[in-house]
């Protein structure tokens, strides 16, 4: 391995990176509009103009990963294949065109001491990434945080080392075409494990910890961090049909919110049904699923209805299976499926079904996650989709950002006054 | 005292209590904007209503800590006195009357794929209070929580938990009258200590905490708290006298910021005075704070111009003094007023006194604190001057509020989607 810093010196250099990311996050965050976007082009034409040794990078990393034996998954990740590197680039693109978020003045208003009070946005200040193996995270996770006004501690996943390497020293290169400070992006130059234990405990130099990888990871890192985390643990996401629903909507969206993709937090993976349209509806859903290979398992009354599907266990209604399988049970009324949802749920996304306009308004108001929808498929809560640009994540903690985070998560506002002399009396 | 929980117990009942909040705090969330002002009207009255009584209970604790031995400032804190019952009614109607928050949309707006998204303004959830000896804050912090939809687990200093009780009483008869639970507002009854540390480790039920008392205080439950916590630890606040200052707001906006109140957080500890007007605007300074007998302490370039002026050390640059001393600095520019203020300063409140539009501008955008000001007093950094109605405290944190909290700063957004059986592709 390319251990560039011995145990004794770890904690130094650690301190140090956090220094100078902090000193870099003054710069950045006066950094102009034109000045950032230059940053991300130029990151961009780095990447295009050194796209062989990018290859050649990763290709260590791909060999190191294959003698350990890893599995193919696993290798997938990890590869920067050309599709990825240009997808990379285009991104950049894509965020250089995001307007800019930061010094938006809001709510400027009179006082009646006098003093104009109104709010601004700013960067949080210094950024940590902690992620697993896709290098691609490299410049995904550093353009949003950049083009937010904000200075960045990325540590990437020790099995791609080399490739994050030869991705980082594209955003340095971009830094110093535009005369920013080279330190505004920084890549741990560790594969020492005790690095990112220092990271998210550095809480005079790091602002927000922002992990993106499996559950394991994100729950350690929550665990531990003595920084804010912006995170989403499960999604475990629910569809009500209500008994008042249009079927065809209703069919057509638990279709979609299951089967459009298995493995992403926003896929349905319980499905609600009033017992008032279940008969009506869950046979020709069953049949749709089954063509899909989708296993259901469902609660007592379900399975009265559809007597060769496999009964459901109180676990299941706590589960994100992430696979090819769905629970179902049947609730008396909108009642019983919002208790359902706040008890079981996970915060993330949730949706009705109905043509009933005061049942969407209770639902809209009274399931407590990060999206709420009406006659929607949940896989639409995603940051492209709701316009944010790009997105750094999805949050379902309740502070600061809740569901998908693009480029206004990684700012705050601060108060600013203007006055003409006023003075408290 | 008081004990009414054996330390047997005291495990399960923080988890009652932490449980009874969060089932409370479901209701809560969809209560109506009439329900929540209901209680805080019949709160007031029932506060009214027992004014003997409060005095009654608050005298047993004032004989209690008498007893003990304590200062004349403590039991000034402690003591309900007829303005400060008052004082709490009057702040009950207050909050009674301001805007509900939510429910508010925002941002609602069509994308591509024909789905409508927009933000809703939600409570937080539960809400944890950790407060010292006034009394008074049990009904503060109560109704703001209250009015902003949360449930909140109230847990005030053991010196004033015969007061604490009999003020939660009113709390829970307002609530018992509107008909909404009773447990949405919840007093930790017992004065062990050890509870605290629980309520701020219960992250299945508290959503946030907010300490309000001395710097010990905030910082003992940061360190410990596995819950988010909205808190302001100093505040080293700043008034930089720009060259190009108009004099006579200058000297008006620096006399003012330090002498209208020594012991609160958002009082100039530090006044920086460019080079170019010091001699113009220092000796007069000097005469107005040596009337009002505040000690000053300077570098060196300010004793060449206030020979009898005391020497400030590298500490009184990081200091909150909370009293009538103030430290000087000249420097050079805005540059070395910017660098010195976010290289000292506690993020909390600074100003610039200034004609030049450019030098504001950049004070405004550079200067990383909660409240950034131009041509106005540090000292009108608070709730009720910055129109928020009432404050629940505070904040130098940077995620999720910045500056003084008020009922927004109890609240969160969530994303709601409309569609009309939109899927995704």
């Amino acid at each position: 391995m390319n251990q560039v810093v011995d145990d004794m010196s770890q904690n130094d250099y650690m301190q140090k990176l956090g220094q100078a990311a902090r000193q870099a996050s003054r710069r950045m965050a006066s950094a102009t509009t034109a000045e950032k976007n230059k940053v991300l082009a130029e990151t961009a034409l780095a990447i295009a103009g050194t796209r062989e040794s990018l290859v050649i990078e990763n290709r260590k990393d791909l060999d190191i990963a294959a003698a350990k034996g890893v599995d193919g998954a696993f290798l997938d990740r990890l590869e920067l294949t050309n599709v990825r590197i240009d997808a990379m680039i285009e991104g950049l693109n894509q965020v250089c065109a995001l307007p800019d978020p930061v010094g938006e003045i809001s709510n400027l208003g009179f006082q009646p001491s006098g003093i104009q009070v109104g709010r601004m946005r700013v960067p949080l200040g210094v950024i940590g990434i902690i992620y697993e193996s896709r290098p691609n995270v490299t410049i995904e996770a550093a353009s949003l945080c950049l083009k937010a006004g904000n200075a960045t501690i990325l540590r990437g996943g020790s099995e791609a080392i080399n490739s994050n390497r030869a991705l980082a020293d594209c955003i340095t290169a971009g830094l110093q075409k535009a005369e920013l400070p080279e330190m505004a992006v920084q890549l741990v130059n560790t594969t020492d494990r005790a690095a990112v234990g220092q990271l998210i405990t550095m809480d005079q130099y790091v602002d927000v910890i922002v992990p993106r990888g499996g559950k394991g990871l994100i729950k350690r890192i929550s665990d531990q961090a003595k920084i804010p985390v912006i995170k989403h643990l499960d999604g475990i996401c629910h569809v009500y049909i209500d008994d008042q629903a249009d079927k065809e909507k209703a069919l057509r969206i638990a279709f979609n919110a299951k089967t459009n993709r298995y493995g992403v937090c926003n896929t349905m993976e319980t499905l609600l049904v009033a017992a008032g349209i279940a008969r009506s509806v869950l046979p020709e859903l069953q049949k749709m699923y089954v063509q899909e290979n989708v296993e259901l398992r469902g609660c007592k009354r379900t399975r009265a209805i559809l007597p060769d599907v496999g009964e459901a266990s109180e676990d299941d209604w706590h589960t994100e299976y992430l696979a090819p399988i769905l629970s179902i049970k049947i609730v008396d009324n909108l009642d019983a499926a919002i208790s359902h949802i706040n008890e079981y749920g996970s915060q993330h996304t949730d949706a009705i079904v109905t043509e009933n306009i005061s049942s969407g308004r209770r639902f809209l108001r009274e399931v407590d996650s990060s999206s709420v929808m009406i006659n929607a498929s949940t896989r639409f809560a995603d940051g492209f989709e709701y316009g944010l640009g790009a997105e750094i994540g999805i949050s379902t903690g309740k502070l600061h950002a809740r569901g998908p985070v693009g480029l206004e998560g990684l700012t705050s506002q601060k108060f600013i006054v203007f006055g003409d002399g006023q003075i408290r009396e």
